[in-house]
């Protein structure tokens, strides 16, 4: 089975290279034609454990179009970038079904614009390093949580199945909401702080200040969604926090490096639900304009 | 006429050299023995606009006490020391007319300890620079304020316009609590989110983000307190920043130098306040947090 992957990323490295193992065969779209080129050439390399593997990969720019041999197509640009896939997906009239894994929910609100009948949505929850245009370091076991956003297809199934049964923990799950929901919820309120503090996951938790300020944003940002297990779901955050205490969260090195973050897929998504509900939601307002102030910090600071 | 100054901080000193400049007599009390040391044996040097001038000052460790001499006390120490100087000028029995110089009004409430009748408060609205023991800059032409908290003295009086009259601008205040509220106020607001977002002041009105926060912290803090012209204190706020748009506060100079700021002067007054009146201060309350736990940073990151 041939897949595609949009976006050559961490997340799309790590997949193509199971995609690899599974001995199915991933096509990897990328923006610059330089990473392409150098995916052909190179193939793909992924640490584990200290262990180099090579995969050999057919990888071609995004600019020439999807070559029409795949039969499942996987989205994993950063959520920022996400609109413009859309648009070229929707552009190009493709039917097949289509995979999208994204922090945050903010993309949501584009799916509709797609002529696929099929599409899934879902979540990554693996460490991973992306050291190159062609090399990565697998480091944290995880999962991929997936679930139709809009009719399933058999092809799909299969596609899950085979990875699953690889050792790549890839679950099917009912519905797409919850899934999303808690990942949104984790990403609102490690992400944010973590970024403000400049600090690593695990400061969350043994500095009793920022601890008291992490409460405050989940229980405001729980306000703004559907979700059944509350306390379920705080017992997730803190486990993650414990989880990768020696990590920094992807918004804290986007800010750093003067990358954009995906704020807006995150705190943008609930101050919008809130808003529907006529909600207050003073601190994440504060926290959004926060993130968005440091990613402009310097232009900011030339003016200043 | 003989004056004691607490602290031999920048405040500290730049009061010392314009009471010298008046022909008064200051006598520095100092916390470290070295610092009066060296105060004794090369004077005290201050530069403005890149001239240098030397003052010979008489300095003492306030360790062994007060000499008696003097006819009024300033305490110019950082509000997180006040409460010692207070325990200290009370058990000393000392019935002198005092005058308080802090940031933040959180002091307040250990003034009625003090055995003597004649107390004043104010604020300082200077920018200067303390380069050692025995060297400041004064970069900021300001004016202090000041106002009686507990019966005037003529001698304080005296001693307000023999400053005034060199052209170091001290005015006299009927009320303490404006003169006081006001300072705090552009305090709240400033300090806090320049050190949080570790910027110049002048970026809180060039970044639109960092702006939008300011008015919102704005309009909750000015909630906590009574305050009649809230439209021209926040004028004063935008002023302030307009006009030391390349400073960077002393917050952020504290959480920098991993010093400890005056915040629970600031935004923990203004906390207490508000909880007076059942207020809900959510930012106040996250940014009281952020401070804090960045003051504690190394420790959260050490366990993290």
């Amino acid at each position: 089975m041939k897949v595609a992957i949009i976006g050559g990323g961490a997340v799309g490295l790590l997949i193509a290279a199971y995609i690899s193992k599974a001995k199915m065969e991933p096509i990897i779209y990328t923006r610059r034609e330089e990473q392409a080129l150098a995916l052909n050439e190179q193939g793909l390399k992924m640490y584990k454990n200290g262990i180099a593997e090579n995969f050999a990969i057919k990888a071609l720019p995004i600019s020439k179009g999807l070559s029409g041999e795949e039969e499942i197509v996987i989205v994993t640009v950063k959520q920022y970038d996400v609109k413009k896939v859309i648009d070229f997906l929707s552009n190009s009239q493709i039917t097949k079904p289509i995979l999208f894994l994204q922090n945050g929910m903010g993309h949501l609100t584009y799916l509709s614009e797609l002529s696929s009948p099929s599409i899934y949505v879902g979540i990554v929850e693996h460490g991973v390093l992306r050291y190159s245009d062609t090399c990565i370091a697998h480091t944290g076991e995880g999962q991929i949580k997936v679930a139709p956003f809009k009719e399933k297809t058999a092809s799909f199934d299969r596609f899950v199945k085979e990875l699953d049964a690889i050792g790549f923990r890839t679950i099917m799950e009912e519905n797409w909401y919850p899934v999303l929901v808690k990942k949104l919820i984790v990403n609102a309120v490690i992400n944010p702080l973590t970024a403000l503090y400049k600090v690593k996951n695990g400061a969350l938790l043994t500095n009793q200040s920022f601890y008291n300020n992490m409460i405050a944003i989940f229980q405001e940002v729980t306000c703004a969604v559907e979700l059944k297990d509350v306390s379920k779901v705080w017992d997730e955050v803190v486990a993650i926090c414990k989880k990768t205490s020696e990590n920094f969260s992807s918004m804290y090195k986007d800010i750093e490096n003067n990358r954009p973050t995906e704020i807006d897929s995150i705190l943008g998504y609930l101050l919008a639900e809130g808003k529907k509900n006529s909600m207050n939601m003073p601190l994440t307002s504060f926290l959004y304009n926060s993130i968005k102030g440091m990613e402009n910090k310097r232009e900011g600071e030339g003016n200043g």
